[in-house]
């Protein structure tokens, strides 16, 4: 099942994704914390505009250097345990938002990920019953200026300005893992591509790891790292991620 | 003025703390967001225990090496910007709530600093108009597990851990940050001395610095670094951090 949230005339509202019909079943609530409750009402896609499927209350929490391929173009390899940092729920943006570019930062990059996205309350979670504390997936761009990571040496601002967590389009809550693909392409051309079963650390082994530093809760988002071909975007540019069943997260670049 | 945040009964409620009268006035809602109107009613401190003054609903931003005595403590200098780190609110605790060991650290250190509230929506303010989004102060521990920050290099997991942000016991809208002290002590041992004068980045400098990387949110809390004098804190111990003005914010310690 595909959960949207999505404004509509004045009104902002979460649905259920009928693909067949074009539509969207508006729920009375956020289905996260109210379960699927339907209002009645069915909005075509046409008429409604979508937005971040999830605004994380606590925390975005991102793996770094996730696949072989990329901790290698980094210059280095994957750590032995996952390497966890933060971005602010400030830096969310939805489907079709803008990427501002800072004027701190002379290089900001793209980084296609896959977000995991919390359902329940989670405190030192087995890998075997990670899967029972997620309540499903959807798509991220771990933006970077890396310029100020690679200067910082903390990657706290590199990752955390506004607009530089694009989450979406939707969230599905049975999502192939297994022979899933993702794919960044920047106006049209792809330059990452990656095979989700390629991660290093796995799922449900970032979710056990991660909820045994902090509690995770419901609607925290997890990134799971970024496949090799990461590059810079400038103003003008469209990234695309698209990950298997999931669609395509579009966001457009401009300068602040 | 000083606002607590307390329980009382069944209830979690706001005040405005009268030293005369050792009483709280009650608030018919959060400061931070609905003004200071009372409801009429009073508790005394002794029916009352104070929670953590605000749950940030956003982030904990910190600033790392902000008083050069500890950055040459910690085998550095000062760095010419304030380096951002982010706590989620998951750690965050309160007055006389444990600091809970985790399994994964052989060190834990305590960290006491000055944090500031803000209180109105910041995005890029300059440090002359700094003061106009701060709500007040409150005393923070930046509780850190040190051999894990050393081995992770990024410090999210080491100062992320659930307990290690505990806030409290008030938040004091008019302190005098020219003249203040901030003072740690274990187990009754004064183990850190710091003037708030001596911050290597003033608070505006710092405040003016982080909304230009993420939007400020009423409720987030910025933590401005710890004096030299860092040191481990082990089960049974009680930290104790002491602002002039603001109180002494203790916690026990206690394993997992």
């Amino acid at each position: 099942m595909k959960i949207a949230r999505f404004s509509h005339g004045e009104t902002i509202a979460y649905g259920i994704v009928d693909e067949e019909e074009h539509e969207l079943v508006v729920l009375k609530s956020d289905p996260l914390f109210a379960g699927y409750d339907p209002t009645g009402e069915r909005v075509p896609f046409t008429d409604a505009k979508l937005l971040a499927p999830v605004i994380p209350r606590s925390k975005v929490v991102a793996v770094g250097k996730n696949y072989h391929e990329h901790a290698a173009e980094m210059g280095g390899e994957a750590p032995a345990e996952p390497l966890l940092f933060l971005k602010p729920n400030t830096s969310v943006v939805g489907p079709g938002d803008a990427i501002v570019l800072p004027p701190e930062s002379e290089r900001v990059e793209f980084e296609g990920e896959l977000a995991v996205v919390i359902g329940r309350i989670a405190r030192r979670v087995s890998e075997a019953d990670a899967a029972s504390v997620i309540f499903g997936y959807t798509i991220a761009n771990d933006v970077t200026a890396r310029d100020l990571q690679r200067r910082d040496g903390q990657w706290t601002r590199a990752k955390g300005f506004d607009t530089f967590c694009p989450l979406g389009p939707v969230i599905d809550t049975e999502l192939d893992l297994e022979h899933g693909t993702i794919d960044t392409s920047v106006n049209g051309e792809r330059l990452q591509h990656g095979r989700l079963a390629d991660m290093v650390h796995s799922i449900p082994a970032i979710v056990a790891y991660a909820s045994a530093v902090f509690t995770l809760l419901p609607g925290d988002v997890i990134l799971t790292g970024t496949p090799a071909g990461v590059g810079p975007i400038v103003a003008g540019d469209t990234v695309e991620v698209t990950v298997t069943g999931l669609g395509t997260l579009s966001n457009p670049v401009r300068s602040a």
